[in-house]
């Protein structure tokens, strides 16, 4: 509420807001997407068909990641994986994000920099740039992200569409994210490929779109853990879901970490979070898009089961919970 | 990254992730441009003309307000007026918006629930809903809210658009803000006219729809006060912006105040922020909408001078410096 004195160059304060803001978006190059970039009130970004998707996540320094666990630049991806694999779980593609960051005044202009780096290196993954933003000081790092994106004429896949006797299936990798977290937690920093998939997501984000066209009925992001994001589909579709254990890809990488450090791989496949995969449910006769793997079926009734019966350990968790 | 105990019932961690989301957007009536509301992995919003509006900000507690200063009604209508002002800002109308909101999770539901209060109420007021958001924890709150815009088949109202010769005119309330802020530095409560302002402010939504339509060749959202928003006016638009002094509005109000706390009221109202007044540049045949008030001209040249002088206090201000 008061101005504060310049501070250090080499800090996020002494580029001021505007500066920081400059190295946010300055020079980037933008999808045909971006009607207006950054730099005025407001964007403007395409909706061809009349329609936009939107949603917002926020990720918090010590609770979503650790920057002595995390590089800037996997933080900055991570917080656009997150909110891009939102849209590509309604079958939508990407068409702009907009990026809210808090943090303190004495963040170093070279972790600011990487972060931003993180960033338009994700956002370039999934075709889409950063069309705006605000930068704000605070005690720590907050990263709100806001991702657009367009259905391309297309029926939104919600959560609400499966229907008895669909099969339930999976694109991308459950429980690296895990097994890295896990690895992390007991103070180790290898193996790479576990470790790296807690850091940064990696969401197929372009299996959305295929899933909408090839005829999905429900789909979700798999934030949670998937028994506790299939749990969402049922209660919105008003279904049971039975989930076949044998079916769940266990990658021998889970099974030696599981092994080494006294875990059950197939448990952080069920639930493990934070991995973005999708799943959704399909009719039965449907042909599914390439690297889809049936995990299930959908039946009468309600609640998640695996093998037909309860699941006995924690699916999943709440924030604060 | 590690599941909480489940805290007190009467804390935003007792209500949990879910609920607290419930809290926020359960049964809200949602207007017809929400095509998919709040409860899947993104919302779905009209985009009728083919387009979208979009713009973030961030508001941080002892940052841009203080929950002892304003209450948490005050709180959340700042939040949403300060991003629908954004929208307004390039002509257009609010079609929804998001909130990213970071907490501790010790905040009371009671505070959580009256910031929601307020958010729904300003909402209701831009005749907006809120379709999504995410609700993590945090060290102390952020609010980031991102809002969607329709141009209804306009071109946007950009900084870059002022041609010499356009009046200068200005929409809304300038300088209460700042006498706002002033009592409260001071330690008064009162009066509660500029308190009030300062507290939350007015945009005048419509306002910014009406100037695009009466012709505005160029148009910002005063946040950061009059002279340097007028200034990027005039940076993006290559041009210089003479402000009449004595065509400015000094309300009584402000007068009184300023004389009790030995200040001037016209510097606050040349640069005071946070009142999220409109000014707009239009060429100087037209017709002018209800309310906006003629107080410059632009000229040839650069930057922004008042009565054809150098504006010798600070104006305005960035975050850190």
């Amino acid at each position: 509420m008061q101005p504060e004195p310049a501070q250090n160059p080499d800090t996020v304060a002494g580029l001021g807001e505007f500066g920081f803001i400059e190295r946010i978006t300055g020079g980037r190059p933008q999808p045909s997407t971006t009607l207006l970039g950054p730099g005025d009130d407001a964007a403007v970004v395409a909706a061809p068909d009349g329609r936009v998707v939107t949603s917002t996540d926020v990720l918090v320094e010590g609770v979503h990641f650790r920057l002595d666990w995390s590089s800037p630049e996997q933080v900055g991806a991570k917080a656009v994986a997150v909110n891009v694999a939102d849209v590509a779980a309604m079958g939508a593609v990407p068409t702009g994000l907009l990026v809210g960051l808090a943090c303190p005044p004495t963040l170093t202009a070279e972790i600011a920099d990487r972060m931003t780096e993180g960033m338009w290196q994700e956002a370039s993954r999934a075709g889409v740039g950063v069309v705006g933003g605000d930068v704000v000081s605070a005690g720590s790092i907050v990263i709100s992200v806001t991702a657009l994106g367009s259905l391309q004429g297309r029926e939104p896949v919600t959560r609400s569409g499966a229907r008895v006797g669909d099969v339930v299936a999976v694109r991308g990798r459950l429980g690296w994210s895990a097994a890295g977290l896990a690895v992390l937690s007991r103070g180790f920093r290898s193996p790479g490929t576990v470790v790296g998939a807690h850091r940064c997501p990696q969401p197929p984000y372009q299996a959305g779109p295929e899933a909408a066209l090839a005829g999905a009925t429900a789909m979700i992001d798999v934030s949670d853990g998937l028994l506790a994001d299939l749990g969402h589909i049922a209660v919105s579709s008003s279904v049971a879901i039975d989930v076949w254990a044998e079916r769940m890809e266990v990658h021998q990488r889970l099974v030696d970490v599981a092994s080494a450090l006294g875990s059950d791989p197939l448990h952080w496949v069920l639930t493990g979070g934070e991995d973005h995969a999708l799943a959704a449910t399909f009719p039965s006769a449907a042909a599914l898009p390439p690297g889809w793997r049936v995990v299930g079926t959908v039946k009468e009734g309600s609640g998640v089961t695996v093998n037909g019966r309860a699941y006995e350990r924690p699916v999943g968790w709440e924030h604060w919970r």
